[in-house]
């Protein structure tokens, strides 16, 4: 069996906090160790256009976003590791996708849902400044999932819909043009960590509580001490349920260090000693990627370096398979074309034909031979001798046989074009 | 004065016709031949699977509609002739172009709300059956246009929206990201022919009243003979005014043979007679080109490759384009990064200086200078302080320079960034 793959998209914004990295960094590099799964994260560049319009600020995002998966251990040799921009497949399958993608499936799109009724509230124009890129966003995350045949996207709550139109969309396609795309799952973890902020809400940057990942020790001790806590004293004992200060340090610690943390609280530690060991484990964990994230951001070519090597491993797999689409959908090479104008073969020489007969199995088959009987063209089961019937008739005109039907051994695909004109030459 | 560029695009669907011919055809090839122009002419096949789901024909029109245009005397050499799928560059265009067009504008597209209308006038959710290729069409030929700086479009009335609409997706691009775009203008030919078919009305694949333009000789004579007429007898003088038959022979003869059937009408010429004459004159102008149709037609590998090499000639415009749109929007390699983290160069060596001045006339301009007084920088002339200096900040923020200064002479983009690193590392 071919191993999973895993999809997993980081939108290149902004400066990654501690919530960050326990909540969705740390779990992903740790997933991509897996050996039976095959990891793809990209750095999804063209969806960071649709929020800003500042280029400094997309380029330096997606520096420091890379230089921290890579600081927090994914193995770029190991997994597939690109920027979504430099894989020209992505706009162009976009396109496809955005031929079969009904409009009344996008209008359905949380994001862009929120984007109406924030400008109904205000007395706007519905889709005042709402631009084209936040409308189309799940055609293009679509794409980018659907390029690579992902079995699994691990993906937030909130991004269920954007999967669940990606199958959509998917289906529609194999639907009109034969069995291409696999129909990707949503992937959730609910064991993922969330991290408390400062003070005591979720970490996230719109409630201004964040522990940037790479704050200089002195900074991370500052804002570790300013943690907000209640006022028990030293010596009363002290709640673990409900406190940030201890939920960081989980965080952190291990399993036997958490339980001697717990029994600590209950003994009543210091808040300021707490705070202490809250740093400490923080900057254990942190200080060695902290470095190797220094030593990378100030090595900018090499980053670029990784990600053009990861374009090119990634475009291994997009390019062939962009080609089939194209072919798919009838974006073919004009003497490939299977047409009438192709010469009638001499009517002494037999001509190929399709044979259809049933099997022992009960389902029904079809094959194409060569006028001297060698088989070119061998189908799978079908249902129903109409089902295998309709089949035929498509492959007579011109379709993929993908999902229908496979070569026979040591026949390639211009002989099989070839047998295909002598009908259309009928 | 650089060339006048002129874009036109060509979507393959179905055979083409005499109307297409004189209408849309024999024009445009006529204007390829203007020695102040820069022709485009390209194969709209992404634009065909917005309405087609057939392969085949998507094939199969292209190559007759490519055939067709030489046969019709384009000479490929000359102008810029090439497929649209062969040109990546468009569908990455088109995101980049997504990401800045209103929702809002295209709502308003006149064929997207005709097929609401419709939805609504049979009950239908307005949405049904619309799939986003249509709804996004525009941003497509936008891309199409704007990707080769065309300055003038030449379309039917009804395309005249879709020009508009590119012009406003590209002064809304130009506004955020720098003057990048030509604003296209369309070209409307109020002196193009509009063809009569068989029964009289506007010659229309949906009147069913089409003469196919390569029509065999025999079929093309079965046609014209009937076309219908009224039923005056040889010898009655006949109408001119509202003659399909009339209208047909001036489509294909020339001022001075169009006079003397205008006299043989008054003096009574029979149906019959004009009828053999309209024939040999459409014969006689479509008899070459059907030879060169039917020899094209019959080598597709020789249409590929001419599609190929215009492809090309396309893309050497195309491709360094796309990377400066790129560039702009933000899509940049990270060792070329403008960032805080770029050494800073020793205290004793003297910084780059951006200077702030008035002309003799009138207008405010600034100029980068490097620690030995080399100009590395000169600004264009502005009408305020405020706009210099608001300049000055964008390009400190590592903005593109386009349409606000240009480089020292001898100067390369790497040494303004390395000064521009300067600023930042202050």
């Amino acid at each position: 069996m071919a191993a999973q793959r895993i999809l997993t998209g980081i939108k290149p914004s902004g400066t990654p906090h501690l919530g960050n990295y326990a909540g969705a960094i740390r779990p992903a590099v740790e997933a991509s160790r897996r050996a039976d799964a095959e990891s793809f994260y990209f750095l999804a560049d063209y969806h960071a256009l649709i929020s800003t319009t500042d280029p400094v600020r997309v380029q330096r995002s997606t520096l420091e976003i890379a230089a921290t998966w890579l600081a927090a251990g994914l193995d770029a040799d190991r997994v597939w590791f690109y920027r979504q921009s430099d894989i020209p497949e992505i706009p162009e399958l976009t396109w496809l996708l955005t031929c079969v993608a009904g409009k009344g499936l996008l209008n359905r799109a949380h994001a862009y849902k929120a984007a109406v009724d924030k400008n109904n509230a205000d007395g706007e124009d519905p889709d005042a400044g709402v631009n084209m890129g936040l409308f189309m966003y799940p055609v293009l995350m679509a794409a980018d999932i659907l390029m690579f045949k992902a079995h699994s996207v691990p993906v937030g709550r909130d991004q269920i819909q954007h999967i669940e139109m990606a199958r959509d969309i998917a289906a529609r396609f194999n639907h009109l043009y034969g069995e291409h795309f696999v129909l990707p799952e949503a992937a959730i973890d609910e064991a993922v960590a969330t991290l408390p902020g400062l003070d005591g809400r979720k970490m996230s940057k719109s409630y201004d509580n964040v522990i940037p990942l790479f704050a200089k020790p002195a900074e991370l001790k500052k804002l570790v001490f300013s943690i907000l806590t209640d006022s028990r004293l030293p010596g009363e004992p002290k709640e673990t349920e409900g406190s940030a200060l201890f939920q960081l340090y989980q965080a952190f610690a291990s399993a036997d260090e958490t339980e001697a943390m717990r029994t600590a609280f209950a003994e009543g530690i210091a808040w300021g000693e707490a705070k202490q060991a809250v740093f400490e484990y923080i900057e254990r964990a942190v200080a060695p990627m902290r470095e190797r994230y220094e030593a990378l951001i100030a090595q900018p070519a090499q980053i670029e370096q990784k990600l053009l090597e990861g374009a090119e491993k990634a475009r291994a797999i997009a390019t062939p398979f962009l080609a089939d689409l194209r072919h798919a959908v009838g974006l073919r090479r004009l003497d490939a074309l299977v047409t009438p104008t192709v010469q009638a073969r001499p009517k002494s020489q037999a001509l190929p034909q399709f044979k259809q007969y049933r099997e022992a199995d009960g389902r029904f088959y079809f094959k194409l031979v060569d006028g001297e009987g060698r088989l070119l063209l061998q189908s799978r089961g079908f249902d129903s001798p109409k089902e295998a019937g309709q089949s035929v008739a498509r492959i007579k005109q011109g379709e993929t046989i993908e999902g229908l039907a496979e070569l026979g051994e040591g026949v390639d695909i211009a002989q099989l074009g070839e047998a295909l004109a002598a009908f259309a030459a009928e």
